[in-house]
């Protein structure tokens, strides 16, 4: 028989949207002779839909809209798809987080999801209950072992900690699959896709299965959602891949008495192989265009450049998803801008083809400073000064966005967020942080990509070679208060993203403890800031925003840990390490 | 024997301090005999500590804490207390919820917590694993029901829908309990002190067993602790009840025997009965001083006065957390103010005994208007020109916060957040939102009371009764756009805070359907304004911030309800009812 992957782009919320293009994809693969259409987690509503789980009447639209999709499928297609179903029980959460099989007009069977991952910018718990049985699904004579998402990640074999006491997996091949299928909503970072594919080959080695895995594609503010569905054989080969970033419909043919699974398309089974620059270009493009097009009411995007490799980047990977005609930058200099900031800001506009306006800042400047010259005086210039001008820029630009219609895009990158290294209600100005979860070395890379793939200077070589400054004051640069961007990355990986502590990044890097200790501290101490940043694009494993929640009033200081375990701190790293 | 309970107000993360808190209470406690001191829910590290649980180090650093508190407790004294304790198994969450007994020196029992609430504000799953075992810890002779805050609250005789599928309390009484000892960190909401007394009424009259229920007190960010810490005799009576938003330490006798359960001072043993307006008061008061004094490096607070009534209630609320000495108020007059927002601004300040600041916005706006003057041209004033105001003021308060480090209060009312009625880098800039939760109408009852307690005219009888006005163009007024505040208020709280649909609220409440409909799409359409909204202090059961979760890119539109169902909508909103 055959059974098609539908790896598509849901719009949280948008029901009517959603169905019409799960409709038109079941139509599609029936029309091409598939039994079976699988679809990925949540997709009736979007993934994340967040509390609107809490609203009953949202629920309500959920379950008409299920009945409506296997009223209107083809009669002879089944159709696998995720959507939040009501919890008939009195006690426990309000609901489950299930797949339904839809065949011969309604809702033929259900599985629910056991494992509710509830971590990082996962709150699952928060809405479903966790399925007590988990079992195949017996369907035209084959037992189909349908599980939701994390359902598949608690392979002992493979993972390090396991967050649950249950593996669903083990449990469907216990009471007997013939083949596992994955419903996914998980979202991309760079390691997230080859961890999957190792699981992926555990589970189906272990049970000698083969496997249907397929995953949500898209953005939804935030979240970047990769794709990259895929099937595997029994004896752990992938043998189709869909693309990473786009919406995709694979087939594949499934012997039930040999359980073979075979792709309908060899030859273009397989896309081309991870590469973390340009899968990181793609998933930013991706996530400004669907912020865009999926808000549905901007007219523009608009960012300010600076000369500088942030707003450079910001404004390519903009062209790049919305087109050059969609894109305004502006230049605002000051009487610290540099000449670059303003022609470097020019030749990109020119390369990149985009509207280019010209705003100085001076008269606002001006202004601000005789407003608060009586209120001032006596007091040496300081960081209330240069967060003037970074402020009259932000609201110059969200001038210009509320006239007309744009959506300001913040350029801040995950370096300068996590020390504090931006101004609120400035720079951090936008409605999305475009490279908020990119470490400026990334920055760079991405600037080299970008240049590489267009075949010439979009973004310009003086813009790649100058010193980092923000210009709010004479002489300033970003090194006279941050060690160079290699070195503060790597620290700020270390503890951000891997938790590690002080004296593990000192000992493992040998750069200075007290440096080591500063720019931690910086990250403490900045959170109140990360708190109103703008929602920013997530493409590594912790990103500031929905999955990293710190509270801001608090006085953790780690050098207490070694006074209080009255040890030497290496040791106590070393006990949990 | 003598019991001690213990409301203190720990601050999240600061181990040493909260460590001496801790030890100061116990030695007080043995001093005046005690046998046993009961503290709150996570007392050492301060409730919530989010995602500073993630941290290994920090668990060992409190690890350590526990033992030195046991270590250096005086000998004839037990201690209950909570704190994250290291989940010994090798799968599952990390962390228990714990309440450790410590006696003789060391840990002598531990309780983990079975129920971990993941709703709202709180995402316990997120962190800790739920206790499989639940049995009351023998001591002295006497079996100890020790459980944790939510292990309390699935009393089935009163929670309308049980989340759980355990009840601890039965668990307890079951195995044999002599008294039941609740240690929690819940927040302050109105409705939230009366459940509580309710709910330990029923548990004790089910089970025939005294109670005794430790509460936090004090403000961490957003969250307001209550304290209102009580014990409740075999019976159901209330024979303790501890003050509402400040520390406390209260004594018990407690005779084994017959489970007879007294106050030591029964004269005093009861604290005033519940005002709604006057709680509201105290709980803002205690947010504004724990933000401004727990976060440690402000000097003053700072706030932009228009002359209207959230403003002039933010600033008096200031002044009765922080002193008249710690309170900067500043009035902005644009060419559009009214005289009266200068003067009434006057007259709070003179009232209240502020400094008071006057400082035109008039130049800067011009400034703008000046440097946008070619690329607005041919395009009519809007809503554009009037954020430039409202982000002049923004910008001039904080110039003033970044030069004197004051900590900038925003004085947004929930009416207004809900609606978008604020702007974004305007007046929304600021450190902590203080009546962000509080309607508008609540905003004047807290403006009645204020004066009446004061018994004064504090805030002047013009503010309080001018027609609310941003002030932003030539005779605005909010009425202009909204209904008027009562209609407004109580169509928001039934859908922020009951989540009742459209249908519902304009079948009960005789509203016009449309205008209905307007004000909750209103309420849909800015949630990326509160996106990047301060944290606001969290008063009713369901905030804006972290206990409210919406998507900001989405497409749900509650009229595809009634066209997916196929059914009036009426009938869908009965359904759920």
């Amino acid at each position: 028989m055959r059974i098609a992957l539908a790896q598509i782009n849901p719009i949280v919320g948008d029901l009517p949207g959603n169905v019409q293009k799960i409709m038109d994809t079941i139509w599609e693969a029936a029309q091409n002779q598939s039994e079976l259409v699988v679809f990925s987690e949540l997709v009736l509503c979007g993934y994340p839909p967040m509390d609107l789980l809490d609203n009953p009447l949202f629920i309500d639209a959920c379950t008409a809209a299920i009945q409506q999709i296997a009223r209107e499928s083809p009669p002879n297609i089944a159709v696998i798809l995720g959507t939040p179903v009501r919890n008939p029980e009195s006690t426990g959460k309000r609901l489950y987080n299930a797949a339904v099989l839809l065949d011969k007009g309604q809702v033929a069977a259900t599985a629910y999801k056991v494992l509710l991952p509830t971590y990082d910018v996962f709150d699952e718990y928060r809405y479903f209950e966790p399925a007590d049985v988990c079992t195949p699904i017996v369907w035209r004579g084959i037992r189909l072992g349908l599980h939701v998402c994390e359902d598949m990640w608690n392979n002992e074999a493979w993972a390090q900690f396991h967050l649950y006491d249950r593996n669903p997996i083990d449990e469907l091949a216990a009471a007997g699959t013939d083949i596992f299928i994955n419903i996914s909503g998980s979202p991309y970072s760079h390691s997230q896709s080859q961890t999957r594919d190792r699981l992926i080959l555990e589970n189906c080695r272990e049970h000698q299965r083969p496997f249907l895995y397929v995953n949500q594609v898209g953005a939804n503010t935030e979240i970047i959602f990769d794709g990259d569905s895929c099937a595997f054989d029994a004896a752990g080969n992938m043998i189709l891949e869909l693309p990473r970033f786009r919406e995709a419909l694979a087939y594949l043919e499934f012997d039930s008495q040999t359980r073979q699974l075979t792709p309908m398309h060899p030859e273009t089974a397989h896309t081309s192989a991870s590469d973390r620059i340009r899968d990181l270009h793609d998933a930013l493009v991706l996530g400004i265009h669907d912020y865009f097009h999926k808000s549905g009411f901007f007219k523009k995007a608009l960012i300010g450049l600076s000369g500088g490799i942030d707003s450079a980047v910001t404004c390519a990977l903009a062209v790049n998803a919305l087109g050059a005609d969609r894109v305004t930058g502006v230049t605002m200099p000051s009487k610290y801008s540099s000449s670059g900031s303003v022609t470097d800001s020019e030749a990109l506009a020119q390369a990149t083809g985009i509207e280019f306006l010209n705003i100085p800042i001076v008269p606002a400047v001006s202004a601000f400073d005789k407003m608060l010259a009586d209120v001032f005086a006596g007091h040496p210039p300081d960081v209330a000064e240069e967060n003037i001008q970074a402020r009259v820029r932000g609201t110059t630009l969200m001038a210009l966005s509320n006239k007309f219609n744009h959506l300001l895009l913040t350029t801040g990158n995950k370096s300068e967020m996590a020390v504090g290294y931006c101004t609120l209600y400035g720079d951090m100005n936008g409605g999305l942080a475009v490279l908020s979860d990119v470490f400026k070395m990334d920055v760079y890379a991405l600037a080299s990509y970008i240049n590489q793939k267009a075949g010439c200077e979009v973004i310009p070589e003086s813009t790649i070679q100058k010193a980092p400054s923000a210009e709010l004051r004479p002489g300033q640069k970003d090194q006279d208060s941050l060690p160079p961007y290699p070195v503060l990355d790597e620290i700020l990986r270390r503890y951000i993203e891997e938790w590690q502590e002080l004296e593990t990044i000192a000992d493992e890097t040998g750069y200075p403890y007290d440096m080591v200790s500063a720019m931690l501290r910086k990250v403490d101490a900045n959170e109140f800031k990360r708190k109103q940043a703008a929602p920013g694009l997530r493409v590594t494993r912790k990103a500031f925003g929905t999955g990293r929640r710190l509270p801001i009033v608090m006085r953790w200081d780690r050098r207490w840990a070694s006074e209080m375990t009255g040890a030497d701190q290496k040791d106590v790293q070393e006990a949990w390490e």
